[in-house]
């Protein structure tokens, strides 16, 4: 006789049992989920291109509208949602007639996947934006960039830090972390709006360009650290040192070192002959980086970030754009409607007097984050007659990189959901705030009028 | 005094506390994960092709190696491996400095997590190969294909099944599975080796690729009916006929309707000004296609075929195509690896005398899958002097929907290990025989030679 072969599969039963059970409902949630995402995504970003603000403040306040604060679509157990909150899980409850219990561990099976999905997909972001950060356009826009950007990471990083300490007692590591959120400017924006009112390639707008370049890198490095004291829980001076030492090291040491990498790529990549010969070599790269940077306590996107810096100097550079840009454009998205719905804007909500404390500390937040980077305008020197108002207000938007401190601030549990809802308010303040007065800076004579150059 | 707010996280300390402490690791892991994969797949796929083979099968060969066969770089819990045969586990927890506790709760969601990957792969793989299935041309091969492609499905299906019940007392759910997993043919193989001959225009080589094509569609159905009845665990004759009736009806039934959908689809995608404006459309789409054909019982799979039948009718075809081969080429090796690396191909050793029963089903299963397609030459009508013996050649190897089976089988715990194995096996061989064998047909006279034609 034959039948004593095992011909059900024999499956020792541990918790993945009930996983391996329930595993056709955690990939219809994870669908549904990613339906609403997108949909979120793309009827946000249209939105707020018609209204000429950028896309991604549309996917981000799409997934406020989506998420927690309102419509419930896509909630998550970690900022304490039950499964019968979610309508994604209610829908499969309705479809498989399935027990509380059943749902519940789909729910966090189906809630761990999108956040694997939103991780992943911030990694690309910043693997993308390291792939276009231009090295040597850095190089050019010199010390009066570099003077801007340093200013514009300090002034909102002290301030905010040591406000949210001695005004409100803040513990330090959320003070810290809150603080830092402040620093990095969105480069995306402010182009976008100097491009068009023609000043992009004027004093100011190569001195806002290149500062913002110089912030994301900076904003990089302080979040590699602030986000390693948050996981200790304590702020050793010590152990920030090593942190600083260790994130810039990790980053230039990427940077010189890629030099030489960077041709066995290309020879590499050369010789493949099947499908994803580029990008499945790229990404190796990028997630074994990202891999890298975690393993030694930094944070996975520095190290993805340092793999774009390190193939932008490759002559297959163009090619790999091309192809990245869609699978960004499939998973970024997933980033920044997770970071808009696991915000409950609801703890901010004015109405309610509990909130009134929280809501003074977003304002101090907000305030902080526009006079901090307006004073930059005033630290540039050797530029008679430069229109420092303009500088200053070109430095005010955060974008990517502070819904990134928002998002990350999130998974590691160190923000409560006030402060976290306030640096989603200051990132969306800021990003509404900039393009007017920008436009109104440049309309206004300053002693010298800089003149508008093609933007080329 | 303002520190009454909590400005800590106030998580509840559900499970999700557990992941949250721990979901650097987890993230780790992923990413360590996704590294070897994509190693695997890169590595296996050029090898495969310098020995004018598919990638196909080197990405699957390369799973068997860093699986649970071989290396154990990449092994499952749901196969019954434990963290500390994990490579990847055992590199986190020296990182780390992990508990055992740890080490297996980080190696559950790490699975879970690539397991949700290589799943959202093979829907992508499905939409794509819907997406280049022109069901224009289908409709010109006519009869002669159709009915080599229903004997090329009936045949194998009917012998292998009779035969693992009757001969080897199989049980009959795993049984009919594995007999399912004999029916579908792969195009991409055969017409590969076609063209290379310059037989891929002539008379053989159309009913045979015209036969692929409809086994692909063939083998959706039967796979979503088969994948029904093992998740109810028992075969009612009243629920096959409901789920072959509403696979072909959803089938057709979106054919149908995407004909005015499509419409809509195209003007949407026109309007959209944002990234990513037509491809998250059609993920959106796609997904939510996935979504219901999972919602009504049957596979994700066999709706995201679909979505790409009914979008491959748009004038957005070829657009899409080229965005979709990006994130097809970062996604689908993750399915095709994780095939792989789930099989153990240890139970099919010969040395070991346990092993002899399972050894001896899988010879019947690879006897099965050859003279089962074989005889499909035979069943062309009306064609004097037709070299049949290629046509037969031409239907044997399997390829990527084979292993659409295994996966699925592995998922729903439907097959056991030594079935499993059989059919990646199975799938092994029939491909690498078929070119072989495909190239001497061709060149024995048949009672009237076939004429090269030009591939074109």
């Amino acid at each position: 006789m034959m039948n004593s072969v095992n011909w059900i599969s024999d499956l020792p039963l541990l918790a993945t049992a009930a996983e391996s059970e329930y595993a056709p409902f955690v990939l219809a949630g994870v669908l549904l989920s990613l339906v609403i995402i997108y949909l979120a995504s793309k009827l946000g970003g249209e939105l707020s291109r018609m209204m000429d603000l950028p896309p991604v403040l549309g996917e981000l306040v799409g997934g406020v509208v989506v998420g927690a604060s309102a419509l419930h679509l896509l909630v998550f157990p970690d900022s304490g949602a039950f499964a019968s909150e979610s309508m994604v899980m209610t829908t499969l409850q309705f479809i498989g007639n399935l027990t509380p219990e059943a749902v519940t561990s789909i729910f966090a099976s189906q809630s761990e996947a999108i956040s694997i999905l939103a991780e992943l997909g911030v990694i690309v972001l910043l693997f993308e934006i390291g792939l276009e950060s231009d090295l040597r356009e850095l190089q050019k826009v010199g010390y009066q960039a570099a003077i801007v950007a340093v200013v514009g990471v300090t002034v909102p990083f002290a301030a905010g830090t040591a406000g949210l300490m001695f005004l409100f007692y803040v513990p330090v590591i959320p003070a810290v972390f809150a603080g830092a959120a402040l620093t990095a400017t969105s480069i995306g924006i402010t182009s976008k709006v100097l491009s068009e009112l023609g000043y992009l390639k004027s004093k100011e707008g190569q001195i806002i360009v290149g500062a913002a370049v110089i912030d994301d890198v900076l904003g990089i490095i302080v979040l590699a650290v602030v986000a390693s004291l948050a996981k200790t829980g304590e702020v050793d001076v010590f152990n920030v040192i090593y942190l600083i030492v260790s994130a810039t090291v990790f980053l230039l040491g990427s940077i010189f070192l890629g030099n030489f990498f960077n041709k066995s790529f290309v020879v590499v990549a050369d010789k493949l002959q099947t499908r994803g010969k580029l990008v499945i070599p790229a990404f190796i790269f990028a997630f074994f980086m990202a891999f890298l940077a975690n393993a030694i306590h930094l944070e996975a996107i520095l190290g993805a970030f340092a793999a774009g810096l390190v193939l932008d100097e490759t002559d297959k550079r163009k090619e790999l754009d091309q192809q990245v840009i869609p699978i960004a454009d499939i998973l970024v998205p997933i980033f920044f409607v997770t970071v808009g719905a696991k915000v409950d804007l609801g703890v901010l909500n004015p109405i309610a007097p509990e909130n009134r404390e929280g809501l003074i500390i977003a304002v101090f937040l907000i305030v902080v984050a526009i006079l901090g980077k307006l004073v930059t305008g005033w630290s540039v020197f050797g530029q008679p007659g430069i229109n420092r108002l303009a500088i200053g207000y070109g430095m005010i938007p955060r974008g990517e990189v502070g819904l990134v401190f928002a998002g990350i601030g999130e998974a590691s549990g160190v923000l409560g959901k006030p402060l976290q809802a306030a640096i989603i308010i200051m990132v969306i303040l800021t990003t509404f705030l900039a393009p007017p007065l920008l436009r109104q800076a440049f309309k206004e004579p300053s002693s010298e009028v800089a003149e508008p150059v093609d933007a080329g």
